[in-house]
């Protein structure tokens, strides 16, 4: 028998949906736990995006989702550094949900003279803000990277992911960032202090191995796999190390709530 | 007794100019070889300029040199992919001095299908350029780069260089490409290929040691560091394998010419 935990945090793609695609079960999952009113929130590395937009993205396949329930990874490097220094001066590469979460983390924006540099996916990216990252990084500022992601899955192929970008700057400085999203196990503690649970309290939920589940094991909470979306059932077997629970669909958790 | 070379490569920033700044000895040096009519290159891993432009900044410096005379790490490149496959359909990264070495060379400039990947220095790069390579490199493409260096000295301070923006097809991809520039061999090869002399005949001359000459050595080559650049005396000392001279100016070796 198992466990029952008061809160989720819950990955998205592959989790509640694949790409554009629904993924079965999602929905009534999201809707069980809202009835019973357990604690939930969508973590996601996908740093460009508003809280707003991706409640929105997720409303449109009938998964309710407040923008209050959305947790970013942009989200977790601003409660990061604001944490370690309020008001801090921040040159961030990204995109709107990066540059929303820091302001609204009351940081300050600025180009030179940063206390920290953040690498986020940027689809505008450019030599000069690489030299801009790479500027700050050698004059002293705090290096983080929103994921480590290498790949984005689309219909074009794989695409560059925030964790290649990144490399721009680690290797053209010599210095390592500390990564925020998943495997990290930063964003998890971020999300949990967010939610106001123990993390024996909670269940981490995911698709990918390499991000999902190791972050949820990075930060000591227990982990529910599910077998729809990048990590299969043959593939988790390999790993030494293994999720607390591993299901075919979010339907058979259900009955657990 | 300093042995008798037939013919000599030559570096450029570093140990026939500085920046902006003239590099005492570098004009008599290379007078005194076109004067004995010795055969000599200069060697460069700057991938973005046409040899005529390079010749024309060596000649604001007094310097006499020919476009003939010089050797890009995109003209090295050129020339090995044509060696390799000739026409070969090439997705590229750069700047003109690259696009058109790889024209000269009479291969086909292509966006997708590519036989060759090459990263060189952009100061135009954007994300759809970085994500092209990839997909390029995930189907099937040879991965070359024009060369390694991890940073460019400016009045800016050290900005991205090339080996920096080719991490990030490194890791998106998990391949690793072939760099051409020194300190590999390959830009040595081709050098020594178009003076068309045995390497036992030629002198490798630059001030850096981790290219320059790390190059000589990885092309079997004598070598001789010159103190008026990047690695001083003192940090040569350091080195296990040392060049086979150092002296502190180009004048000490004229009389060995």
């Amino acid at each position: 028998m198992n466990k029952t935990y008061k809160g989720y945090l819950i990955d998205l793609d592959g989790t509640m949906y694949r790409g554009t695609e629904r993924v079965e079960a999602a929905s009534d999952f999201v809707k069980t736990l809202r009835e019973k009113e357990i604690p939930h929130l969508f973590v996601t590395n996908n740093s460009s995006r508003r809280p707003s937009q991706v409640a929105d993205k997720l409303n449109t396949f009938d998964i309710p989702a407040q923008p209050e329930q959305i947790y970013t990874t942009s989200m977790a490097t601003a409660s990061y550094i604001k944490a370690q220094k309020p008001g801090a001066r921040v040159y961030a590469m990204g995109e709107e949900g990066l540059m929303h979460a820091l302001e609204e983390a009351g940081l300050t924006l600025a180009e030179e003279n940063c206390d920290y540099v953040v690498v986020g996916l940027d689809h505008e990216l450019n030599y000069e803000k690489l030299t801009k990252a790479c500027l700050n990084v050698r004059a002293g500022a705090t290096f983080l990277s929103t994921n480590g992601d290498v790949a984005i899955p689309t219909e074009r192929g794989m695409l560059p992911g925030n964790g290649s970008i990144t490399s721009v700057v680690t290797v053209s400085t010599g210095v390592e960032p500390t990564f925020i999203g998943k495997p990290e196990s930063i964003i998890m503690e971020q999300a949990m202090g967010a939610i106001g649970l123990n993390r024996e309290d909670m269940l981490m939920v995911g698709d990918n191995y390499n991000t999902d589940i190791l972050a949820g094991m990075n930060a000591e909470m227990d982990t529910l796999h599910v077998q729809t979306g990048v990590t299969t059932k043959e593939q988790l077997s390999q790993y030494s190390q293994q999720p607390t629970y591993t299901i075919s669909t979010l339907h058979q958790w259900i009955p657990y709530l």
